[in-house]
């Protein structure tokens, strides 16, 4: 699978992907392995404007690319919430004012297409493992600093789903019993330290882009921005040691809205990675720092994860939603 | 894969398991699905004396069980340290003495027997979900509390490897940016509050059993032993959280050498994922305490656990070592 740039339509079969995030949805169409078509637009709150949003963005992408809606295999979606993938349920999604939503069915009657569902993390790790074409047989990790914190693991591969949908959940464990209360109740979460809710309230000045504010005052020597800075790239690499120390994923790709940064994101877990090994040969020896790798910011990896989730649509599913 | 008290030999095909711990070594002869033989005999220390106890156990064994080496279809080695175990090799035992040693290659010769080699823990793992007989579509963590701290994920009714050797090294994930500082470097790792050597380095007083001391001592209401124990705590507690929170397996199986405090051990992991929880809709939710399973004190898992690994060795490695 390559990201090439948009292309003409080729006539063929059409995947598309979205990424439904808290405020923007970021939508692909693919065949076979290109993207031939991607639009963003405003993502809408409340069921009716979640399913109208997937409608739409179908409909968009096709005026933009030029293919007919019979050509349209499938659709997936990736988003922010506990989803119920198997049924194409979303279950819970605070961010777009959805507690339970039967998406798949819904908007796949209303298109005529299959539709699949999958939370907007893991389907974000299954287009990150595409974007990189890495051989099968190795592991990685999907690490998205975003508002939260969380990771999707790929094994040759295949998504690992656990046992209870909380795999790669790594924003909720604790590295600092006295840090930062989180929004989930406990304190010192890594979520606390790198995410860029907790951070803009840990910062709590107005700003449209808190982390850059914080970066930005930080270069200027502000002592509240180093110390948050520094939580960000501390943060960043707990996660990436827990990730390796537990499922022991070959490498850890990090993405999410926080890569707006740019350079100075990864040069910071980096750093953070090779001073928490200075005093630890066990730690040097896992070579962490040459381990990760930045997806660059406005990266299409989520939405066309979305897609392959789609694509991975038993037939079964197909002939009901169909 | 039941663990039945020990049987005549049947005279059918039998398995040998070894679990070499760094002063005592304890060893099953399997048939069928039954337990026909068990010895515990010190370890030895250094290369000669690691093969010299390969080979002595299994004719103990014979001799104890009464069946004929020529039955011996395999024979497995768990052993706490580095292991390739797709070559049979031991990398690192620092507790027994051996810096590179081919164990399978070497022991297999004196034997005539095909022997396999895996670290202990991940043996472990592999003879507890034996012993549970869980369904194979399930997922377990098996979370050695040992002198280190260590966990092997089984999913399926098989071994999670990953990618460099460090899947389930949960011992060496910092959860205390101010904790004690651990042997591998790092400051406040899990293995620095729930790792026996660990606590015993912490309460420095002599003792043939520590923890077993630390506990009697916080009974009697010792200031430092209640501090300890309460490490203990909750230093498994985060292990587990660690376990369900990355790979999200549906059971964690704690065993290992600490399981010697009996009751007192898995009431006081109980108790502090419930307390930890109680700040959080989240954690509550998932409901880790009722996730939790204790293996009995003395439990053959890790010896079993080998006996396993022995009999997943391929046919072409029995035709090389055979």
């Amino acid at each position: 699978m390559t990201s090439a740039m948009p292309t003409a339509s080729a006539g063929g079969p059409i995947r598309v992907g979205l990424d439904i995030g808290g405020t923007k949805t970021d939508a692909v169409a693919i065949a076979g392995d290109d993207i031939i078509g991607r639009i963003r637009r405003a993502s809408g709150h409340g069921d009716e404007a979640v399913i109208a949003n997937v409608v739409d963005s179908v409909r968009e992408l096709q005026a933009e690319a030029g293919f007919d809606l019979a050509d349209v295999r499938s659709v997936g979606v990736g988003i922010p919430g506990l989803v119920d993938a198997a049924k194409g349920r979303v279950l819970h999604a605070v961010n777009l004012g959805v507690e339970t939503l039967d998406l798949a069915a819904l908007s796949g009657a209303r298109l005529g297409v299959p539709v699949a569902v999958e939370n907007d993390v893991k389907a974000a790790a299954l287009g990150a493992a595409a974007i990189r074409g890495a051989n099968t047989g190795t592991s990685m990790a999907y690490l998205n600093l975003g508002t939260g914190v969380a990771a999707g693991i790929v094994t040759g591969g295949v998504l690992w789903r656990g046992a209870r949908g909380t795999a790669g959940e790594v924003g909720h464990i604790s590295v600092d019993p006295a840090g930062r209360l989180c929004t989930c109740g406990q304190r010192g979460c890594v979520e606390t330290l790198c995410g860029g809710g907790a951070l803009a309230r840990a910062w709590g000045r107005p700003g449209a882009l808190p982390v850059r504010d914080i970066f930005d005052a930080a270069d200027q020597g502000d002592t509240e921005a180093l110390l948050l800075r520094a939580d960000l790239s501390r943060g960043a690499a707990a996660a990436v040691r827990i990730l390796v120390l537990s499922a022991d994923v070959e490498t850890v790709v990090i993405g999410g809205g926080l890569t707006a940064l740019g350079e100075r994101l990864g040069d910071g877990i980096r750093t953070a990675l090779i001073a928490d090994a200075a005093g630890s040969p066990f730690l040097r020896s896992l070579r962490l720092d040459e381990r990760i790798e930045m997806l660059p910011s406005g990266s299409p990896a989520a939405a066309l994860g979305a897609a392959l989730v789609g694509s991975h649509v038993p037939e079964q599913e197909i002939a009901v939603h169909g």
